[in-house]
């Protein structure tokens, strides 16, 4: 099996991906990124680690997918439209042909989606586990980005497509969650949890409608805790308004605990939004148009205080984890 | 001793670094670049690796400087001026309030010294050693990036500043450079590995005069001979024109096989660049204009080929290695 040096690695595999006319075929020291937006430009970065956000054994395709879904998922929830990316790579050795294909693929498929091309980046060896570190440009709609922080209370709280089915599908991955899921619910919450689908199409809906939002990366809780944080107000979600998949509900009806999973787990890169209740209707109607579900689940109440999630009968559910934090103390 | 986790890192440490309004505090999942520039928005990522581009027990304020400083190298070289950046900070563990009051002096002395503040940018959990990745933003002079590719045959071959120190404080480092060296010339070439100098004030020199330039990052040997393959030329070069510090000659007189170390062994972060002979004086007047020292080593020949280093009695010089490359096959 052939090995790849950088210049190999570089000049077969990742100048293909750099159809940009600014990146130079990945063959100088820097990109150029010109007819830029009045508007500005979004900015994001996310790194991806082996065995850390993905399992060491994964498809370094799905990886790199990974890797730039939850990047654009970023400027989706910002209301921004993708425009280009620089990608850091660190690989403990020199890759096969075989991976960087894989590798190359996945990537491809995801800028073909995201309708996004690599501009520029750098190719290092690793010390550990393999990782990938991105930094993607969008184009920021014409207010401006729709930040975290705008929330008001009475506001209406809103989620796009289901929640829970990517950290269901990593207990399912981690062999934690029980087996009276059919094949095809199993798959379904596998490629949830594989491949993010950043919600661009409600972009439209975020930059006219929203007073807040972002994309829910480490769970509800503690997302929405870090909005209200954010905007210095609290809220109160129903959890029976939580939109959940059909197998996502087999899993909570089965085992009752799954609404933690569901609450806490993270990964969904579904995007959480407030929006005041005299716009909600021409933001269900714009979602709707873009061709999002999205779903009310609660309201932002005054006051800055953690979020509460109310049971079906009424009562407060206590959650005992809040959700995914880095190295946290 | 407190530990830090990702909030407490990022609130108290990261966020006083980000002094540009568009990254919000480091707040928001995404930033906001704004004003941006009509002559294109000059973009570069590298990233640094503890235990690879630098030693697992250097300072950790060291270490960031460098991810900064070689970052804006690139950009210098670009003839762009620094406007902001993205770092991804990776760490196996929750850092000491130690560790991260001083790796965030070191990005604060680097950020000062650069004129450019951080933007936006992620915090994850490593696998493995530490390690940073920069993306860097620049404004691209009128006439865009000085590119790789537009060396020409005639063209006269500079360097500024002094070549090797760096590469020559690293064997220091490793034990494996004599002893014959005062202390005054150790630490003198211990810091030119530590805090890389990126010829910023060239900018306007290498934007008016040069055909093509870029920093000599992985030996001059092996970048040289990438600017000559991208421009379609080769180069000869007078190795005794090379720019020495004194402590750099201190080494070569003791120990002429240095001439090596400092031809191949990297981390000069000086600029390479390629003058037409009819612009040459407009060239070294605006050097020095800029204060930066700028030697003439050689010219750029016709045909494409590797570069030819010609040693004092005008024979030929046959490099063992070439310079540094990543997982080099």
């Amino acid at each position: 099996m052939r090995r790849l040096g950088e210049i190999e690695l570089i000049s077969e595999y990742l100048a293909p991906l750099a159809a940009h006319p600014g990146a130079f075929g990945l063959k100088d020291d820097a990109a150029l990124l010109t007819g830029l937006p009045a508007t500005g430009l979004a900015i994001t970065a996310d790194g991806l680690v082996a065995g850390v956000h993905f399992f060491e054994d994964d498809d370094p395709g799905d990886a790199a997918y990974k890797a730039l879904a939850v990047n654009i998922s970023d400027l989706a929830a910002k209301a921004a439209r993708p425009l280009a990316y620089t990608m850091t790579l660190a690989l403990e050795e020199a890759p096969s042909e075989d991976w960087a294909e894989r590798f190359s693929n996945g990537l491809a498929r995801a800028q073909a989606k995201f309708g996004i091309a690599l501009i520029g980046g750098d190719t290092i060896t690793a010390r550990g586990s393999w990782w990938i570190s991105i930094t993607a440009f969008g184009e920021a709609s014409p207010r401006g980005l729709v930040p975290r922080t705008g929330a008001k209370a009475g506001d209406l709280l809103y989620v796009s497509g289901t929640l829970g089915d990517a950290a269901l599908g990593l207990r399912l991955r981690q062999g934690t969650l029980g087996q009276h899921l059919t094949q095809a619910q199993r798959d379904f919450l596998i490629a949830r949890y594989l491949y993010p689908e950043p919600r661009l199409s409600l972009a439209p809906a975020l930059a006219s409608f929203a007073t807040a939002a972002m994309d829910i990366s480490d769970g509800l809780a503690l997302d929405l805790s870090r909005m209200c944080a954010a905007s210095g107000v609290s809220a109160e979600v129903s959890v029976t308004a939580i939109p959940l998949s059909d197998a996502a509900r087999a899993a909570v009806n089965c085992q009752s605990e799954a609404i933690e999973t569901i609450l806490t787990g993270g990964d969904d890169y579904e995007i959480l939004a407030a929006v005041p209740p005299d716009l909600a209707s021409a933001f269900e109607a714009a979602s709707l148009h873009a061709q999002v579900p999205a779903a009310r689940i609660g309201t932002v109440a005054a006051g800055a205080a953690p979020p509460k999630f109310k049971a079906a009968n009424g009562s407060g559910l206590i959650l005992k984890i809040k959700g995914f934090e880095h190295f946290k103390v």
